[in-house]
């Protein structure tokens, strides 16, 4: 995975352009992954698709005709979406287009003006310090015209058609944890998840922010409506713990369920919960949808120095961090592959476990976690609770729980309840 | 309000009598007061208005003659409805009508005996020590005959019939905290809301404890069955924090307003639960009524040494903590007047707030809490939360989130829902 | 109480046999227990009443002829339910049959093979480790045969058919906490109640653990759905605090009950929700019956190093303990006896308490726990709220409220609701 983050940290992405196909196209040669083209003009609730942009040079020539800034050696250089340029002018006229971060006066900020018509550069603030005055020549070699807006969509179909969303943007230029390391290990977890069977069906979509799920949306009605979990993926590369932000109803099965696999998986993760501010579950979870969709993140966006800035570089997210992200989020589709609601076939009292070889002969000394595992799965199967549930309540791993389900079905003490009720929502 | 609390100091009030009709005389210079006159012998549900109580002098001489008691030194120093008295006694036969504060030996104490015939004096213990065997002549003028309950009443009329209830009693004589502070805080708050134009209409009520509110109750249940809020005001100008002490129902919505409102005006606030103990929320509160009142202090009764004592004087309130009280109140007033439940017009994903002006051009650096708090107003109005609700999930000021509905409903984003059934309690 | 955990000690019980028999014989010279017999080879749901038990000597002689274990001297020495040996093998050949704590070299474990058949000596570490080799004869000189499962049984009528059981293990050889000290507590608890008037009917249950349990509630269905409230009682005479496992309903009127006394009798006193691992609780609260029994002990199971070891001796249980539980488990039965839902009859406004002498007439000065109870009490009894709900409310002891019940209904300020619909579960 971080050798994908590598190998996709140069192109200059935006929330439409060509930098965006190049790195679908990367993603594809992994995954069976469905690239969508949809016009500029296109309506999308209030929204419209916007007029492509690509770019391909940028830079400001100082009075001596030196290049200080280059969006050849860093595309966070130039401000997304900045209109094309070709002029002289006098540093003071240029400063208003010059953006930087006093603050971390080596760092090149990011920003954008998708919406306003505006061009400017980003540097270092040092750099910007050192500009004389002067007369400097001002080029942005770029193109904003109907086009089209790209995204990826990668539909795992398994045997129910209840829907499992994973959905990570696409739209940032050379940031790494931001979200380079969401769409690596979305990848990765569409390839595991591809080579398994699967009762459920999944749906990953490799979008650009804000308008890219809004128009998803806006176009999959009826598909939206069958997302029974869901999770925005974004900066899971960088060396803090597991962050999750609760979807907005809050006690979705997602939220018990990524809160279940971090808690054994993750004692230092944090829990927030929802808010409208954030990344694509804003839309997710707008009222009129109000989808079971969580966001899991390590560092939440803002929380860290390098946010938004030349410091999110690909020594910023870790392999070690990206495979740990993927093992709790295959841990969290275990969880909803097998989490359903068991009945007990013989609820007075226990049954015999020990005449079954199902519980240790010698009295006197103690239990082990799978025979606690059986108790719990036995005392609490009358119709009410799934294996997650059970799991919450006695503190085992999900894991441990499933395993005991399964030996106890084998043995006719345990009855499937019909539907997995308990996940449906 | 600091000048009134001297101004009011030194008046003799009791549950009935002259000093109360002098008290709301007073408050009457400042605000359109109403004051009525209750017969004494006039049932009130399980009670009695009783006779009313004057007193003109009451003294205590030492064998030499000297006035080592004297009322007219501290209206303290004789017990509240002290049957007239002219006699001459030893000092052990007087010791049982003398109550004084050993642990505070320099303080008068404040005693009432109202509902049984008795007399007596309160005196510091220093004083108290020092008194000389010998006969003492003691002399109370008072009058207990049949009178009147006088109490004030102030009402508001607002476009709704919805009312907010604002009681204080008026039954204590020199203490300043408990409850000269109640008062002014009371009658400088009806001047405000007199002067601004109300959805809600108000009522003060200025009575004496217990009888009062029991007397005005039985009086005006059909009045009483309008009161959406109230809030019984006591003991709100002394150097502590902010004590709230809910409503018997406990989430009512006037316990959310206050609790809204001292988060973030006091981060020292305490929040109590019901307990039907204290003031005249004990009579709002009792079971057959059951209104939603809570009661907004500073440091509690009983818990600051000053309490019942003569050390509750001026000096122990401040005009600034007066103040602090009564913008908290008009802050409460401020949620209650415009909490409401909205419907957000478009609820399949956000609305693009950019191409109205509403959100800022430039992105990739943060957001601003008039953003943020729009943002909330859409995602949760969709038919539940309440202005206030959402104040209270989001963690923003109501205020903050009332402008930004105002700006959503003047961009036709923000449609009302009817009635505001969140506070219709 | 000590004094017959004394004397119980030496005898050596299992699931079944005469030790048990020996026990109840001693119990029933304390109190009208009824002994029942139920034969081997008894259905009961999923398991079967096993075979009896009985043990006479057992001895490992080593190759000069000493006997270096000896049941004689400690009946922990023989594994229960050990079938009949008589045997001469290497030291090599009986380690498998030998067991011992290498952590704790000074004690002899307990352990048991009920429903596997085997054998085996259990000793202490350091006795374990001075065998020297060589040819060792071993002795067993029990029998495992057809029989009967022997328990004992206490029913108390009250003049309601509300039954409260009290339920406790016989099974244990020379163990004293676990569970003389339940037994001993349990007989005196049932002596206590015997002798006073009770409105609720109490079953006393002197059982071996799950198989006495399982075997009782196959035969007596009806009688188990009469059980209101439930305690097992184990583990109560050590030197610890209080620990109450909770019902698997959690929020039955008994946990309740416990949980009040439990915070005023032992501020030390530790809450544990429900587990399917423990005591008999395990059967009461399978899903199938879910009956409201918890479970009191003092130091839980296995969290204390003499566990189900030699060290559970007479003087690891105290008689001050002992005391103290039953005082407990008294006061436990008075809320279960006494909680009842009272309506008050002056709803409006509090009843005036002064004119009936049931409050302080001289003012000022605070208030009484007892007037303070009356207030409660009259406050929340509009329908919804029990004495034990009121008590735990406002922090009162169930004594002082139930104090305040009884003034209040002796001058008619409150009256009876009907049935006790709060304990009703």
């Amino acid at each position: 995975m971080h050798a994908l983050v590598r190998e996709l940290y140069p192109i200059c992405r935006s929330i439409t352009g060509d930098g965006v196909r190049a790195t679908l196209a990367r993603v594809q040669r992994e995954i069976p992954l469905q690239v969508h083209e949809v016009p500029s003009g296109t309506p999308a609730f209030d929204w419209t698709v916007p007029r492509e942009w690509n770019i391909r040079d940028a830079w400001v020539k100082n009075p001596r005709g030196e290049r200080v800034i280059d969006f050849r050696r860093h595309n966070l250089h130039v401000v997304s979406y900045s209109v094309p340029v070709r002029a002289r002018m006098t540093l003071e006229q240029l400063r208003p287009h010059l953006h930087s971060l006093p603050q971390q006066p080596d760092l090149i900020p990011y920003r954008t003006s998708y919406y306003r018509e505006d061009w400017g550069f980003c540097l270092a603030h040092r750099d910007l310090e050192s500009l004389p005055e002067g007369e400097y020549e001002v080029c942005i070699d770029s193109t904003l015209a109907d086009g089209h807006l790209t995204y990826g969509e990668c539909f795992l179909a398994g045997t129910s058609r209840d829907d499992v969303l994973f959905s990570c943007h696409v739209c940032h230029p050379s940031l790494c944890n931001d979200n380079l390391s969401g769409i690596a290990v979305a990848t990765f977890l569409a390839k595991a998840l591809a080579a398994a069977p699967r009762r459920l069906s999944y749906r990953f979509l490799f979008i650009p922010g804000t308008i890219g799920s809004i128009t998803w949306l806006s176009r999959h009605e009826e598909q939206a409506r069958r997302i029974r979990h869901g999770l925005v993926l974004t900066g899971i590369g960088d060396a803090g713990a597991f962050t999750y932000k609760a979807s907005r109803r809050g006690d979705a099965a997602i939220d018990t369920a990524v809160r279940h696999v971090l808690r054994h998986a993750d004692p230092g993760h944090a829990w927030r919960p929802f808010s409208p501010y954030g990344y694509d579950e804003r839309q997710y979870c707008s009222p009129g949808f109000n989808l079971p969709v969580g966001c899991l993140m390590r560092t939440p966006h803002g929380e860290y120095p390098q946010y938004h800035t030349s410091g999110d570089n690909p020594d910023f997210v870790h392999a070690g961090q990206l495979a740990g992200s993927l093992r709790a989020l295959l841990a969290i589709a275990d969880v909803l592959e097998h989490d359903a609601t068991y009945r007990n076939t013989q609820p007075m009292c226990e049954p015999q476990l020990g005449k079954r070889g199902l519980y240790g002969a010698m009295g006197g000394n103690g239990i082990r976690d799978l025979e606690m595992a059986m108790l719990w799965v036995l005392n609490l199967s009358d119709g009410g609770a799934s294996l997650l549930a059970i799991a919450e309540r006695s503190g085992l791993p999900f894991g441990t729980i499933h395993a005991a389900a399964r030996l106890l079905l084998a043995h006719g003490l345990l009855a499937p309840q019909g539907e997995n009720t308990a996940l449906r929502q």
